[in-house]
């Protein structure tokens, strides 16, 4: 290598998922031979966020702001709360649907051996949101996996104790999938025609 | 979405090649997840590359010292100079191939049509280089493209004109592939029997 900072840098891509040396050389390559000025741009926007970016206190999404934006919104219908595992099933349900309500982000699932249970989730605040009155309804949208199942189980029970109405994506989300993943097609479909849980 | 420092890193990481909106929203939730550390280092040195790394004066790879590592390392062989379109297809013959001399990295290749001549491509710095009498074979390593077979043609005219043997790399390397792309068997084959122009 002629450069040891273009070492480092090729070096420093390989953190990003799925990025492995040979596209690691080829970003670093790309960067310097024709956008210098997008890489000073991703470099501050990376510190930025990575400095900066928290967690909502109300939904537990990214935010730097202590309340974000969508919970702090009068836009929003207050009395659906949507529960998902992560923040990219957060972002796929809101770009394919129309739903207007507000969500509650796990940043996981139920998962007893390692060591991931309802207070990891952040279940207990989950509970005393509940318990605030405003739900009616609680649409839980876990992954159709063995463990995002028993999470839904479990957000269920959870519902019904507060008298608010769970109910579940209807079929159409293919099983052992994952939300990121399934076309905005079939999970608008099924987030649109979710049934209430048995 | 929830975070606009989020949306910010989401959008500047699309400047990457072969990264699209599902990719970079990916790699800005997988840093801000599991990776910040990784990710300020990231940010360090993509910041540290965009500022420092230039060309090397003697062989226009990127480097950010005047000379790079490769030129003035006494270990290298001067009579041989091998010539290729870019720092990663140098980056390929280094790692695949037992060469010991050295490069000259043309950052393109003619292309009339784009307006990139000669000069363009540091052709006359090339020439000059050669007429300093130290280089007594160059290794022709542009990519078998046609404006690559132009490129060589008009390299091998050079050589001759400066008294230095002009060769090729042997057939192997797939017609219309890119080097950088050769598996190391298959380049490193045809960097080792390379041929005697005619
Ligand atoms: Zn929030
Ligand atoms: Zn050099």
């Amino acid at each position: 290598m002629t450069s040891p900072l273009l070492e480092q840098l090729i070096d420093a891509f390989r953190v990003l998922p799925g990025v492995g040396q040979k596209s690691a050389q080829r970003m670093a390559y790309h960067v310097l031979e024709r956008e210098r000025d997008g890489g000073r741009r991703l470099a501050e926007a990376l510190a930025a966020a990575v400095d900066k970016v928290g967690h909502c206190t109300r939904c537990r999404d990214f935010s730097e702001a202590e309340v974000c934006a969508t919970c702090a919104s009068p836009a929003r219908d207050v009395q659906q709360l949507c529960v998902v595992e992560s923040p990219a099933d957060r972002l796929a349900i809101e770009q394919a649907t129309g739903y207007r309500g507000l969500y509650y982000v796990l940043q996981g699932r139920l998962s007893p051996l390692d060591g991931i249970g309802p207070n990891e989730l952040g279940l207990d605040r989950l509970g005393e949101r509940l318990a605030e009155g405003e739900v009616i309804e609680m649409i839980i949208a876990t992954n159709p996996t063995v463990e995002g199942e028993a999470t839904a189980h479990y957000l269920g029970q959870l519902a019904r104790r507060h008298k608010v109405r769970p109910s579940r994506l209807t079929h159409g989300v293919p099983l052992g999938g994952e939300l990121e993943y399934v076309d905005r097609g079939t999970l608008s479909h099924a987030f649109g025609s979710r049934s209430e849980m048995p």
